[in-house]
């Protein structure tokens, strides 16, 4: 029998299966017509996503030793969150293409798309508290979690919009603003999993301080990307941190170690004085020689292994494995 | 004993202590100095409102004979709720002024007032949840509540936007986009008190349909006032909805009635083509002799005695008594 179950487990757990019952069930309660608002919901959830988020509230509560097979309507709802948020992004910054597809706002205008953004943030409540199975004070517990993690992420957003072209804020400001804005729904989806689990404290801190370093890492990786990958996997141009003058974490690491003649040549690079195409380059320049790229892919790598550490006592092996890979892949997006 | 608590009530009970309460607790919380996120929401939650949904839910909690005083976080979390929905209104109608201030988005710029939006409705979620003298289910009920009350105003708004000129919807269409976009909220603030101060079912449901006629009236006198008032009370410009081109109740309901060298004035005046002062004095003019007028001003008046009607068997009286105040005052602003 036990031999039974984890042989189930591990089917379930493998992260193809996981993805492709997840975005069943997104097709299953959405579709593209209809009224106009759910139409809208709908375009912006049923773009072919990682589902990287719900999978890793599901591995939480599983690697915990929860139950997993109730908490679907919460994986989701972590999704409907994450989606909201890139909604209203590309609305700030205008863009026309994500996940290869016309964004929300491309495709409805900008003021239906602000309120869909919305109504996908309320729906994360509303399809939250569907997990009517779980103990109410777990239930009201992930859902602080979870507007906890909301609220945090809109602080990122606001932090990082203020450090737009300014090379002199800290290594240790912009790892504040990353634990937020990308941090903060990693960790609600794992603590609010282990929570909706019924996971013991100790389990529920191991699942957080996992979330919390590869939040880190995920970010530092992501942040090395446009200057790493001669084609880049992230779906947005190599050059679009230059051009939106973003010091990133390499770029920040860089800046400070570098002298006084490469400082003038950092800040050149982050003027938008220059064709994006040539800023990028110089930074590229910048960033090997300063040793920063090297730097920066080392901590990156470091973050992925304190994550990994963070869960290597948990009971539920096959989720932990799951997790083990997610940590993985935030910093080796071509696996 | 029985007469010192419903003095005490009944003091509690009058709009302006009771405005007062909430506005001194809003102050508690959020100031105007801090994080620039922080700093927004105060900016935007400070500014002198008349706090109506909030005072519909604590009065909605003792009229059904429960007890309001833990339930102050629950009011001011439908206050966020509201405001973040003004915020976002009027980025997407780029109004310059709220309450007689610049509004968010002009003090703070598009991209982080969109975020305060985000953030406010985030901290509906939070800080309704900080009351946790409440028994969980009920919580758990009132949060349903909530998120689905907000999900309704985004249905509402959506379907507000697709009516914009379109003389042609019926008034059905429209008093459904109504109960949607402006009942909603007034409905999710007494359904959410009335569960959370544990009252009984059928006291839950006549605080709702008194916020359901209530809703509608409401909306159907602010529909009224640009065509009434001398010194319009909205604080909006009485050209506005002519200049939007929206087809208001009264329009419809004139439209609808007038025969057609008449409808050939309405399409006039709901064109565009005309200066908004002059489309408003046409507007004016065809809804006095259609007799619309009059009529929509019966309408809302019989919305009000309903609503005054569903509540009259509850046993709170005080707070009873300042519900119907609220209903009364629905139609009449100046008072």
């Amino acid at each position: 029998m036990a031999n039974a179950e984890t042989c189930a487990t591990a089917a379930q757990f493998s992260s193809p299966e996981l993805a492709e019952l997840l975005n069943r069930e997104m097709r299953r309660r959405w579709s593209t017509v209809g009224e106009r608002t759910e139409q809208m919901a709908g375009y912006a959830l049923l773009a072919p996503g990682k589902m990287l988020r719900p999978m890793l509230l599901l591995a939480s509560a599983e690697a915990t030793g929860g139950d997993s097979s109730r908490l679907l309507p919460a994986a989701l709802a972590v999704e409907y969150l994450h989606v909201a948020t890139l909604v209203h992004d590309d609305i700030v910054d205008d863009d026309e293409l994500r996940r290869g597809r016309p964004t929300v706002h491309t495709h409805f205008g900008v003021p239906d798309a602000l309120v869909a953004g919305d109504f996908l943030i309320l729906n994360m409540v509303s399809t939250l508290l569907e997990c009517t199975a779980v103990r109410p004070a777990a239930l009201l517990e992930a859902a602080r979690v979870l507007a906890t993690a909301g609220s945090d992420v809109c602080r990122g957003q606001v932090r990082e919009a203020g450090m737009v072209g300014k090379l002199s804020c800290s290594v240790d400001d912009y790892q504040e603003m990353v634990a937020l804005k990308t941090g903060a729904l990693f960790r609600g989806a794992c603590r609010a999993g282990a929570i909706l689990g019924g996971a013991a404290t100790e389990h529920v801190e191991a699942t957080t301080r996992y979330a919390e370093h590869l939040g880190v890492g995920f970010q530092m990786f992501d942040d090395l990307l446009p200057y790493l990958a001669v084609t880049p996997t992230t779906g947005k141009p190599a050059t679009s941190d230059v051009a939106n003058l973003r010091p990133t974490f390499p770029v920040l690491v860089g800046y400070q170690s570098a002298r006084d003649a490469d400082r003038h040549r950092f800040t050149e690079a982050l003027s938008g004085r220059m064709p994006a195409a040539d800023s990028h380059r110089l930074m590229r320049e910048l960033l090997i020689t300063t040793g920063a790229l090297e730097l920066s892919r080392t901590r990156a790598a470091e973050e992925i292994a304190k994550a990994r550490e963070s869960i290597s006592n948990l009971p539920g092996t096959a989720a932990v494995d799951l997790m083990l890979t997610i940590a993985d892949l935030a910093i080796d997006r071509n696996r």
